[in-house]
């Protein structure tokens, strides 16, 4: 067993650094309970709450309003319809009528209770209302646990634009409890394994270990592991964004590792064909077959990565896809500056680079290597 | 002559300081023809700018987009109705659907020619669109010269509630026009005048002479007059919001000198009946004789006040007002603590201070005073 597990008594906490709006990660299982206190801990005295959430988690979310409620805060609760749908202009607006509506002012605080899509939303609509109010994450996918949750990036979509619109807001907080994952349904989870993953390529070679070794008991959610695996990745999150905060310089986007493949796979497949961590999984493994190509790694790389995401139960390859589609998608990617492509590719396992000026051709021979 | 506008040859700049989003405040009249350069040495090379400006001012809007072109950049342009419904989430979505389909990008930069209305919209579009891009705020009302487009200020409304969604978002440059001036109504000038005396009254009390002594050439838009007025009033208010950036410590509360007052004025008249600078007159003048009935100054401020006021022909007394209405909208005011009634008032012309738990008697007793 991992030494730092052996000392983990199964609750801990990860702090994303960054000056005054520095916060905890607590991860645990089981732990509603304890959520009052540690609102209390980070928040102070709050009088108003407004917790909006998932309606799927609709249970979870009454839970820690109960919670929040014992210290005789007043909670007003709001359900949002589940999917990327609700991350739009108007589900905002709403939000923020009701908020109005609810006699919410500048000391209210926002807990938003969901996956990723509610955490952006939520987080938004607290960047934005009375110009910013605090807010507290409670993620209940994995991929919100390990990778919207933490990192202050909020948003919501345009017809036709993902994240178009936002604010750069920290939360105070950022509360995981694993118990969530038991609704959650596998593919969901699996496809959050692909985050997990990318950190360890990008960032924790002792990390890649670990999931090598026990990636069949994360594939079961061993909640030791999963906890364990959770925390390396927010780890990782937490330094990265600590070193860039707001995207300014660079370092922030070794976290695109594989997403500029993925991109376009899931732009080409149609929206919604592959979950986002399934395409990130496919992702990297071009990124990786492009790394070799280009001399930047050895086979190894590739190899490994190869069999944990296997064993994670991930799709390594997508026969389906539109590669004559997929380039040119590529080209209007963030990464691509001054029409050049660039990529974030791995040099060994653990640590990865930016790559400029990428012949095209050598872009499509890793697109086809895993089609 | 004042002798700092005689070492004035007629443009200025005031430098708002805000660590590294510091930014300058051009002030000048008939200066179209330098905005290019003035733009381009804050911004650096722009290759797309997306100009939103008040239907009411589109040539005004025109002429500085030819000036943009000039030097090769794209410039796409949006007209927005004037008047405040305008500053609407449904607006502020529309504007961000147009950005997108003009294919802006976090490299593009907003340009925000009109009044407050606009100022604050566009500026919360420029704040949200891709979590933040860079914008220019060019005011065309006397307003929006010497308040709205300095200190980062920006948002839209909800229904029944003003400036309730925004951000903090600071422009890289202010441009200030005088010549805007030319086509602005009587009414909309002269009420902007109150905030410029609230400005000596709060902060400067040098300033406050002069426009004792200047007070029929600002009337009649004397140009060198007008530009100093302005260029004192920005300072006054780049000092405060220097301090106070993000209204954490307070400080920034002396900008709303009478507001409290004026604030229930307008919400018992029903917003529209007066101009917001014209209850802020009035309002001024409620909260100096509140200062002299509570000991906190003497006669003399009131009187030299009321002088300066009449002089900009702004209504100081507002014999329709709801008194009984009046009081319930002030203890809802954002400055009411724990129930108590807080106030900025005047201890000298030149000086305020922030004074707690004052007696509801007396607030009545001084609006009566000027109704
Ligand atoms: N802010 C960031 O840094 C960041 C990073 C990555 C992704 N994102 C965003 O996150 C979103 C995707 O997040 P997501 O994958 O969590 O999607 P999601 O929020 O849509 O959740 C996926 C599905 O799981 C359901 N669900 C949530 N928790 C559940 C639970 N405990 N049990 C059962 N069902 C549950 C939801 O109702 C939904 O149908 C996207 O909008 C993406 O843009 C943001
Ligand atoms: N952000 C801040 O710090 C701050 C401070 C004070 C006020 N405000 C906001 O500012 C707004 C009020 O600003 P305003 O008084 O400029 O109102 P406004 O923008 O509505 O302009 C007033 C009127 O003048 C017209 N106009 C503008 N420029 C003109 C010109 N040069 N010639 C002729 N007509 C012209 C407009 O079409 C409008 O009808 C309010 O929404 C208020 O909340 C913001
Ligand atoms: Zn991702
Ligand atoms: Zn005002």
């Amino acid at each position: 067993m991992n030494s730092e597990l052996a000392s983990d008594p199964g609750e801990s906490t990860v702090s994303v650094d960054l000056g005054d709006r520095s916060y905890p990660i607590h991860i645990a299982t089981g732990a509603t309970g304890r959520f009052a206190a540690a609102f209390a801990r980070s928040l102070g005295d709050v009088s108003h709450v407004l917790l909006i959430y998932d309606a799927a988690v609709e249970p979870w979310a009454e839970a820690l309003a109960a919670q929040i409620r014992v210290e005789s805060t007043r909670v007003d609760a709001a359900a949002v319809p589940s999917g990327e749908p609700s991350k739009s202009i108007a589900q905002f607006g709403q939000l923020l009528d009701w908020m109005l509506d609810r006699g919410a002012d500048r000391r209210s605080v926002v807990v938003a209770v969901g996956g990723g899509v509610i955490g952006d939303l939520a987080g938004f609509v607290a960047a934005s209302f009375a110009r910013g109010i605090r807010f507290v994450q409670v993620p209940t996918t994995l991929l919100a646990m390990v990778d919207s949750s933490v990192g202050g990036k909020t948003g919501i979509n345009l017809s036709g634009a993902k994240n178009m619109v936002g604010a750069f807001w920290q939360p105070e907080l950022v509360w995981i409890d694993t118990l969530a994952m038991k609704t959650l349904p596998d593919r969901s989870y699996l496809s959050g394994l692909a985050e997990v993953v990318k950190y360890g390529v990008i960032d924790d070679a002792v990390f890649f270990d670990y999931l090598e070794s026990n990636a069949k008991a994360l594939v079961e959610r061993d909640p030791e592991v999963l906890r364990y695996a959770i925390r390396q990745s927010c780890l990782a999150k937490a330094r990265v964004v600590g070193e860039d905060e707001r995207e300014t310089s660079g370092r922030r986007a070794i976290l695109n590792y594989g997403h500029t493949f993925a991109h376009a796979i899931e732009a080409t497949a149609g929206y919604g064909t592959l979950l986002h961590g399934e395409a990130v999984s496919i992702g990297m493994q071009m990124a990786a077959s492009l790394a070799i190509r280009l001399g930047r790694c050895d086979a190894g790389v590739l190899e490994r990565q190869t069999e944990v995401l296997q064993a994670c139960r991930l799709p390594i390859t997508f026969p389906e896809a539109d590669v004559a589609a997929m380039l040119p998608v590529m080209m209007r990617d963030k990464k691509v500056a001054h029409g050049k492509l660039r990529f974030i590719l791995p040099t060994k396992i653990g640590h990865v680079e930016l790559v400029g000026d990428v012949d095209p051709a050598e872009v499509e021979t890793a697109i086809r290597a895993h089609c």
